[in-house]
Formats: structure tokens, sequence, C-alpha cells
């Protein structure tokens, strides 16, 4: 066991992470300074303090990231159009890196030499908090005690709660959801219990928590105008919103109409498939409208290109390298093509769907005079269209015209 | 304009192409083949017969390709999962090589040196049918009139009717769509019209054909188990079905539900932005189903490698290079990926969404005695974890170690 | 025949050219402005001047481009590593667009609303002047010769100089080499002769002209220290040089060594194979020396990217789309990954090989402390290794538990 | 520390695996069966079985795998001209997955419930290995000496075989080379040493062993002709050859005109740079070999796709996931696209440079008649680039046409 000083905790004034301070104070007999962010979970973090000053602990950072979480991370990763293999919107992902930055910040603030968090190890977040650590700060200790307790039942855990003295609230402690949840700004997430049966149908009524039921939404649309600016949304409805009370209005209107639900089988960075549901009702609505105003302002080939640099953004987000060389690439590429993803896109939400209904802008593209199936006026050449073909086909009449069969 | 002893003619036995073949005899003074293919549009093709002989038509070809059409290009494709720039399922470029290739093939039986198509010089179709062409007899010559006639007008197409006594079905064309329109087994498309507009809604009633509206669907939801082997359908609800049978029987499910329905702006090969409504329903139900066994019984980078080939693939098909080298070695490394996509995954149908919300496997990857989160008994070391991240981790701390900013 | 008021002409003040002018201001009875530039061709172009005036041109341009060719062109493309098929240094491609975008600035200054230039109609430097035309002037005419008159063959070019009075210097003509060439600082391009057999060797003495062969080169090696600031080559032996200097020097010193002949078969963007020889002294050595510098100070997975980005980029580069929202977007990729591609390179030249020997570099990740074969007094823990290779086969070993087969 | 009954050994006969051997019988109190292969490393096998039964142990594996290394491993590899960041062919990395292979073949033959190697917990090799033998026993146990033991300097080896009687030969033990080398058909390695300092010259000449430095190589050149059957050599200078054959072939006649060395800094899987010297005589001339038969028979397309799949297949190759669904995804692929790749190349071989000098196939794609220069009868109407290029321009003219800066 390494000798650590002072250990920064990413704190949720849950019951696990107070078994973590507890741990420390005990395990490595070092300071423990708690760490507590508001990153739109829709839970109190003010409460953290009071739970943290109880376990003795003298340095309590209770931070709200809301808008340098939708600003800094999930916006820059929206232009990219980012999914992790064909569905996951990356919720849990994209606020990792985040709290690694303002863990390591907090350390070196406070002169901690280590950091600890309460991911298991058999999970991605684990690696996506210590890569960013160790990134921003190479020398720093990293304790998981999931990894290395032996409090690895709910039995030991209450245990260990009842020799220490920490208080359980066997209330909420058995309202307790069955399933392990993850939330933020762009979504909450639900992982075992019942989940573990692929086959088994998500229908768990007490599980979803920020969308209705597409059966239980309005039985009439809503609709909304997005406004873009350089890839981001930036007001809804003609009103001005900072990037956070973007995510919270979508959020709310998109939750209402039963948009954002999704129940996938997902492929761990750590090398398991896992069954997993999202709710992620603006992410939702931003993926499908970006897409509208880029359909329209952005070049085919740039358009293309990036669809190809896709699924390698997405993988660097999953796996927890947004703190890499590689992904400030990749960053920089798709920033340099968002500079003309400028106008407006109406979107129609209904029981459970959403769908891009217009789009306009200034730096539009799309050119009706050209595109019209009526008379052009000779703003297209149809004569052109066969010298195109011609060359594009000759490699292929060559190889054809020398016996090669291409079917 | 190049001597053509006999030329093969893509015939619909409508209007335009009607004009074609007297257009062809007029101007090639050469023989004309017609060539009319169910490919699943919903039209009776037999009608074509009549109306071809007379024009005097003595080679009349008429064939139900739809068996074809769904086993060897539609399936094959979905293997892939492909989306043309992240929406547009590819329902009219998957039939062009189909067509390509059934010209060919009565060209090299009638001995005809030509083949016709009644695709504009504007669209992404004469590309297709072309490309194929010249793949398959690379020294075919190809007529297409729409970019050689003078008859760009609705008038003057009328005034040649009229002069060469072409029947016009004047019930038929004054209640003809404003709507450019394309259909197959696949999808059926609409183009021109109000939705050169892309701000437009495409609200039209009168438009969609093939799906009802989400809000004019079921009030309760249909499921449905799809049966996968190598990546195919082939039995839904426990039912064996052909391959274009599946899809028959989804569009009419998919569609009664509101399922399909797309409106996008895209990218035409020939260069322009192009805005197109689509209805794909089985498709839709496809997409979503094979995304989701391959959840289930693809590795990892397979799976990853795939969703990285895809927009190539997608690209090679949207673009018209069926019949060319580079889909041929896509097509090899994605059907190597199939042999395991095997099982079943039952679809939720609900008002315009389609859900999966169950899959299993004998091929199944996931392991639930890994994946839990509860006691593992040892099948997975969470201590393993540590490594893994460390060496990970390696090149970003030797790295930020030597005073890089990974910010 | 589209009306031209004005047109500016690529002129090299050779015979095509000079024919050029004539036929231009015969069959469009339209204003010449010639343009000539050095883009260090190895030839003077002054003399163009009085050639130009001998035919009546009244605007003429002859610019001194080799260092913004060097700068803007050059130096950013080798950035990218890039290669074309494996073996092609993009010599001719990169030179194209810089004479597009002078054209187009000459045109803009001179109110001309065409452009004009010597390419043939079965080349890639048509396409590259004619995209990087239209990209910077939407509007322009584009006048290619080659396409249009009739002259093709040399009793019909020697007939028209003579009906034209364009004096034809015979001795040069007489001594005029059998090879098509285009040359700049960068490179020289041999094609056409006895290259159309790809079997024949290029053994031709007169053809080859920027280096010795490598059986003539000196039987000692030369060193040289090559000084990269941000992935550019800045100053060489410890002397600072411009970005031409640096090029003209390493032409002369890698020439001198046999350093650079290339013979190959390319894939043209217009769809025909054809075989080119290319001498490219100074590239050599840079490509070889950049790769090492970037070998020292990347970060693997930057690096890893960059080679998945290259065949991208120099395709775009080969096909004419260097002004193009997809270039620019790698481009932008690549320029954040060369921050910190500093520091010094050693290069032995031998008889027709360079090879780099030495690369030191304060941005240096290579780590001998970590990488030693002997004791790492603990900076690196080998157990780590364990958890590392576990976790990357745990995907596997799933697979390969549940019976599949992997080999 | 599990419990073993039964190890395989991979067991060079050297003093290393020899402590092994002692180490593991000793520490795991279990058997050990040895296994040595002869893929090419240029040293007898045969002696390493008086060793082993010396050591007491009963099942002892001797194989002669040059043939299927040769077949099954190189040439598929060569078939995907892959290479490692711009420079490393591979040598190493291509020859663990078939050790692997074989390792657990003779687990399975014998009972063995565990395989061990003698590569270090800070290379690739350990996870070429052990990824490879998980993938084909997934319930295998790995033993690595090095990541576990303390022997972990000259010294405590030195001590532990006095006292455990191993016999040390330490006339070759003093000449020992002072780089750690590895060796097979396809190359030898250098690593360690003085080359832990990139900037020192790799001009020992103790070190290099297979070539001759390009200063003593003949001053006169060597021509062979290779002939290509699906991208395989199969002969040469009209000789047919074996695959080993053909590469002990090249590797003496390649050694002797000092082709194939090789000085980088790689970076390995396990997170950090090192710096290497290889000799890859056989590999040099195959890979500039197969280059110059794709370019005469691949199509552009088909070529380009495998630039572009190559660096993953690399990667996987270097990383050691040979046995994997990815690795074989891509090689359908490029197998898909080598059916044509046959024929004669000609390569000049001359003091450390291989250059490809000819051409030849009947499976060409070349077109004289159309690539000329000269008149081309029609075979390609010059016109037809016309339309190529407005159409491929058409999507810049509309963006700048809108006032989008392309610069």
């Amino acid at each position: 066991m390494s000798s650590v000083k002072k250990v920064v905790l990413a704190y949720s004034g849950g019951l696990d992470t107070s078994v973590i301070v507890k741990w420390l104070q005990e395990t490595y007999n070092c300071e423990v300074v708690t760490f507590t962010a508001d990153i739109g979970q829709g839970e109190e973090v003010e409460p953290a303090r009071a739970k943290a000053q109880a376990m003795g602990i003298k340095e309590i950072y209770i931070d709200d990231l809301r808008e340098e979480f939708a600003r800094d991370f999930v916006f820059p990763m929206f232009r990219a159009n980012a999914i992790y293999e064909g569905e996951y919107l990356l919720g849990t992902s994209i606020a990792r890196p985040l709290i690694a930055k303002r863990l390591i910040e907090i350390a070196k603030e406070t002169g901690a030499d280590a950091i600890s968090h309460g991911a298991t190890g058999k999970g991605n977040d684990q690696v996506r908090f210590e890569l960013g650590a160790y990134a921003l700060m190479p020398g720093v200790q990293v304790i998981a005690p999931w990894r290395e307790w032996d409090l690895t039942s709910r039995e030991t855990l209450m245990k260990y709660c009842e020799d220490h003295n920490i208080p359980v609230d066997f209330a909420s402690s058995k309202k307790k959801s069955p399933y392990s949840m993850d939330a933020n700004l762009l979504h909450i997430s639900y992982e075992g219990g019942n989940l573990e049966d692929p086959w088994w149908e998500a229908e768990d009524p007490e599980m979803w928590r920020w969308t209705v039921s597409p059966e239980a939404a309005p039985d009439k649309p809503t609709y909304l105008v997005l406004t873009y600016e350089k890839g981001d949304i930036v007001a809804i409805d003609g009103q001005a919103m900072s990037p956070a009370t973007v995510m919270e209005y979508l959020n709310k209107v998109a939750g209402e109409n039963g948009v954002g639900r999704l129940d996938i089988v997902e492929n761990r960075y750590v090398g398991m498939k896992s069954r997993g549901c999202y709710e992620t009702p603006a992410g939702t609505v931003m993926m499908k409208a970006h897409r509208a105003i880029e359909s329209l302002t952005l070049d085919r080939e740039a358009a293309h290109l990036k669809d190809e640099l896709m699924p390698k953004y997405a993988n660097m987000v999953y796996n927890g390298y947004w703190w890499s060389p590689e992904r400030k690439m990749l960053q920089a590429a798709i920033d340099e093509s968002q500079k003309v993803v400028n106008g407006e896109v109406r979107v129609k939400l209904y029981k459970g769907s959403v769908t891009a209904v217009g789009r306009r802008s200034e730096d539009s593209l799309f050119d009706e005079k050209i595109a019209t199936f009526e008379d052009d006026a000779g703003a297209y050449d149809q004569k052109d269209a066969a010298g195109f073909i011609k060359l594009n086909a000759l490699r292929l009449r060559i190889a054809a015209g020398k016996g090669r069969d291409l079917k």
C-alpha cells in the first residue's frame, strides 16, 4: 500500500462515497478532501457539505459545473454528431473528463497527492476518471476503493457502516432503485437488476425518471425552433439561452413528449457486453437537429469526412480519452467545419419521436435554382453529367474490357 | 449522334418512358427492347406489355425481381447497417444496380448495343444506372434522353405525345402527384414540388402513401419477433419467410404503425443538395433490429470496424458503385462478420417509432456472470483494471510528465 | 462557344502555351493576360515577357512564388506525411492550387472573366487547375484548349505556328525531351515516350535531370542535421533557412547523392493508369526526416490518427481539392498535432538512399528510464501488463469460451 | 499463486528460457513441456532437445514451422502492404501468433493447463503471445516469469544458474551481443544497449548480421524477376519456389546488396517509445515489389481502400490481434482484392536500395491506348473531362457563389 498524504474524493454525499471517506481515512490514514459537483443530475449538492463535515472533512468543494459541462463538453461533442455503436449518446462518458479535471485542479490547490472515486472495477468510469487524472497530473496516485477493498456485497457494506457509525438513511435505502444509475444534464442511465437479461423488456415504470412513456405523452405534437451558431444551439423559439439552459429546457419539453429513451447492449472498454437503458431527452433532440442544420449548411465532403471520423471520436469519448492529443486533433477538424453551421431547425416532438420538419439558414448551400425539377434556366448543364459519368466509369470500363468480372 | 442498332430501355409503362420509346425509335432509328421489372413498387407491371406492343415493340421483358432484389441487394446492404449521411436508408440507390444488371443481361441476350433509361441529368440515378451498365458491358452505349432531348417542360412533352399519337391518360395525369416519386420493396421517395423549400413541413397527407401518420397510428403498440441467420431475417414471429416476404410483411405492419417516414436534405453525387422525403417502413425496422442482434453477437472490435467502414459502404451504394471491386471488398469483410449474427430480436412499433425491446441468441457474447453488478464469483478480477488503466495511460503520463499540456 | 472578354493564361513561354495565346486571341477574339510563375522549375521566367509582348500581350504577370509555394503548400503537405498510393510525393499536384489561386487573383485584378491553361484533357492537372479556379471564383469561365481544339498532333501544331508566324525554336525543339515533363521546387516529372511500356526500365540517362544515378553518386555518404519547428524544417546544419532555401539546398545535396528517383504506375483521377518517373530529392529527405522527428515527439495515437487520415489527405491533394472544406478540416487536425514536432534529425545520404540515423528533441517523449532493458528503478511496474493483457483479451476469451472459433 | 498442473513453455534452448524451465518446475511444482520452433531464425533448434532432456523434460516438441510461417502469416500480411508507423515491417509481431497457436495446440495435446514464455513485462511480445493464447484457449493460464520473479538483473540470473546447476556457456555468453535480438524468416531485430540513445547512429558493425552495409555491397546492381499469383510470390527468375524458400532466397540476395536495414523509434502497445533496428532483406524487396504488381493490376479504388485499411491492419498485427474477428474481416477484404494480383515485377537491388524497374501482367489494367500522349484514336474523349470537372466542382462553386471563403 503506497503512502498517501491527502486525497481528493469525488463525493456524491450518498452512502457509497460516505463509506469511501471513512475507508480512506482509516486505510490510508490520510486527509480527505471532498468534491461534489452539480452537473445537472437533478439532486441538491449542498447537503453533501454537512455530511462531509460530520465525517471530519475540512476541505470541502461544492461546485456548480452545469454551464461548463454543457458548453465545454456536451456542445463540442454534439458538433461531432458522436454516437457510440450506432445508438448511445455518451451521456455518462462525457461527464467524466470534467470531474477528472476538477479533481486534479483541487488536488493542485490543496496540495493533495491522490484522487479517489467510487466507480467499480468492472465499468468504464474508472477508466475515464483515471485516464483524465493521469493526463492532467501524471504523478497523481489513484485510489479506487472498489478495486481494493473487500466490501463487495451489500451486507459487508452495511456492516462497515454499522461498525463505523456511518448513518444509513434506511428509508431512502429501502426505496432505492434496483438499478445502478448515473445522471447529469445530458442523461440518466440504468444498469443492473432485471436489465441483466437482454430479452427482458425494460417496461418498469419505476425505472424511467426523466421521460414519460410514449404512450403517456400528449396526443398533440410540440414544435420547437432551435437557432444554431457555429454548430451550437444559442436560442429556442427565438429566446437566447445559455448552453445549460438549452439542455434543461429541452430535457423538460422532450421528456414530456416521451422523447429520449434508449435500451441497448453495449461493449464496454474493459471487454464485456453490458445492457443499459438511457434517457437523453435533450440530447436526442440535439442530435436530430444538428444533423438537420448541417444538412443545409455543410459541404458534402466535409459532412462525409465528419461521418467517417465520428466513430473514432465517439470511441475516444467512450473510452475516456477526452484529454488526449488525438481527441484534440479531431476536435480541431470538427470545429473547423462548424463555422458555417448557422441557422434554424424546426423540430416536432411527438410520443417518443423527434423529427426535423424544417431547416433554414443564411449559410444554406441548398440552391433551389439548381436542385429544381422545373426549368433551371441553365444553372446546371445536364450534358456535364455524361462526362462526369464517363470518367467515373472509366476504370470500371477498362477493367471490364480486359475481361475482369465485376459482378 | 452515334449509330445504335438496338437499345434496351428500362420501361415503366408510364408516360415518360413511353415517350422515350417513340423518341428512341425516331431519333436513333433503332429497334427498342423494353424491360419492365417488378421490384415491389406496388404497381402492376403486366400492363406495360400491351403498351409496348402498341408502340411496335417486339422484344418485351417483364420480370418479377422482388426476391432477387431483397436477397441479393437489400439484405447484403442491411448487413452493413448502411445509412447515408446519418439518415437515408438508400432505398432508391440499392435498386439501380439490379436494373443495370438486368438491362445488360437483356442486351446480351438480344444482341443490343445500347441501353436507355428515363433518369434526368440532375440526379443520382443516371449515374447508378450507367456506372452499373459500363461495369458489366464496357462497350455498351448509353442513351439518356433527358440529357439529350429538348422536351424539358410538361408542355413540350405533351405536344410530342400529341404529334406522335402517344395516348395520354389524362385522368391519371390530372391526379398525378406533384412530387417526383420512386418506389420499390424498400421504399417510396418524394422530391420536388413544395419540398423544394426545406423549411416547408412535409405535412401533405396526399403525399405519404405507405405509412399512416404517427398521429393516425393505433394507440396500442405492435410487437414482432424477428429471427436472424447470418445477419438476415429468416422468420417473423416464428414463421419462416423469404426475403421479399419479410419486406412485404414488415412494410405492411410498420406502415400501419406510422413507422418509416423520413424528411431530409441530402447531398447528391452530382454536386447539389436536394430535399427528399422517404417512406421506408420495413427498412426502418430492419436497421434497428439488425443493430440489436449485432449488439449481442458481434465482437466489439468487429462492430467498431463495421461502424468505421459503413460510411464508405453507404457512399459506394449511394454513388452507384455497387458493381465495383471496392464494394466487393467491403462486402467480403462485412459478410465475414455476419456468420455469428444469429438469434432473435423483439421490436415494438408505436406511433412512428420502433424500439428493440429484447434480444437473445445462442451466439450471444453477453456474459451475465461477468457483467453482473452482483458477486461474479471471480469471473472477472477487478484488480486487472488497474494495470489496464495504468498502461493505457502510460503515454499520456509520460507526455504530461515532460510538461506537455493535454487540456 | 461562350463569349469571353478577357482571359488569364498560365503561360510558360514555351511553344505550346504560345500557340494557346494566339489560339485564344483568334478563337475567342478576347484579350489575353499572361501569367508566368517561378515555382522553382529551374528555368528563367523573365524571357516569357518578351515573348508575350511580341504577341501583343499588354498585361503580363511574372511572379516569383517560390517562398509562397514552399511555405504555404509544400511544407503543410509534408506535415501530413502525404504519399499517394504508397509511393508518390505529389510534386505536380501540390503546385496546381497555387497557380489556380494566382490566376484567379490576376483575373480579379485585371477584370478578366476567364482563365486558361495548357493541360491536356487526359491528365490530372486540368482537374486541379479548374477545381481551384471554380472554388475561388465560381463564375469564372475556364478555357482548356487541349480539350477544344483540333491541334492534336505535332504536325498540326507546327502547321498552326507556321500559319500564324509563331517562332519555333527548332534547335530547342530538336533536343526536346521525348518525355512530357513538369518541374517545380519539389520535383521534376517524366511521362510518355518509352515510359508507356511499364516493363521498360527507365534507365535513359538523358531523362533524369536533377539527380545523378545511385551508381554515379559519391562513394562516401553525406550527413545533414535538419532542425524542425512545428513540423517544418527551419535550419540545416545549424544554419537558418527559409522554406524555399531549405528545398533548394536539399535538392542540390540529395540530388548529388542520387536520392529521390521514383518510377511508378499510378492511378489518375480521370480513371486511367499512367506510368511516371519522378525526381524529388528534397522531398524524399524531408519525408524520411519528418517521420523521424515525429517518431520522437508525437504521441502514439496522434501519430496513428495521422497515418489513418493520410491517404485521404493525399487523395485530396492528388485530385485537386486543396481549396476545399475537407482539406482544411484535415489540415486543422494535422497542424494541431505539429505544435510539438520540434527538434533535430540527422540523416545520411548515400547512393540513392536516405536514412535517419539520429533524432533528438526537447519535446521528446522517448523516456530512457522507462524503455530501458536495464533496471528502471520502478518507473514501470511490469505487473501492470498482466491486467492490461487480461482486459484486452477479455472479449476474445468470452467469445472463445462460448465456442467461437477465432482461427 | 494459482495451481498449475502442466505448462507448455516456448523454449529457445538459450540461457533465459533454461532458467525459466527450472524456475517453473520449482515455483509451480508442475510438469514442463518444451516447445522449440524453427521459424527461420537461423539457429539450429535440435540442440534444444538435449538441453531440455538434461533438465528432466519428458515432453519435448521441436517443429520446423518455416513454411507455415511464410505461407499463412508473412504472405497474407504482405498482401496488405502492412507497415507500422510508416516504417516497420512487423517482423517480430507476425511470428507471435504462430507461436501462440502452436503452444495452445501442444497444450491441448499434452493436457497442459498453462503456457509460459520468456518475454518481458515491458514489451509487445508478452501481449501478442497472451492475446493469441487466450483467444485460442480461453481458460488457459499464462505464466510470464519476467513479470513475476525477482531475477531482474544479470547478476541475480547468474546466481540462480549457479544455485541450480544450470550450465552457462560463458564463451557464448561473453561474445553475447549487447543488444536484445529476435530473429525469424522475416527479420532480425536489435534493441537496447547503445540504441537507447536515439541520437546515436547505429553504425556498430558487430550489430548488423544479415545485411552488409550499403558501402560494402557490390558496385554492380542485382536484378531479379518476381512472379506473383494472387498477391504472393511463387517464383523468382522463373524458378518456382515455396513461400519459405522465396524468403530465404530473397534474404540472401537482398542482404548481400545491403538492402533491408531500418533504424526507428516506435510506439509500443504498452505505452512507451522504444528504439529498434531491424534487418528485413526479403521483406523490403517484397513490399516494394508487391506495391509494383498491385500498381498494374489493382483497380484504383480497391488500392485506395487498401491504403486506408492498412494502418488498422498493421496495428492489429503489431498489437497482437492476429487471432481476432477484426483481423479476419480485414483479411477477407484484402484477399478479395488479390485475386487479380498476378504478373511479374523486375527489381533492382543496389547498395541498400531496392527499386521496381519493370512490371507486367496479363491482368494489367494499364491501357496504353488510353494513357498515351499520342493520338489515341478516340479511346478517350477529352471533352468528357469538362463535365467531370464541372460536376466535381459544383458543390465548391455553389459554396463560393454563396460567399463562402474556401481559401
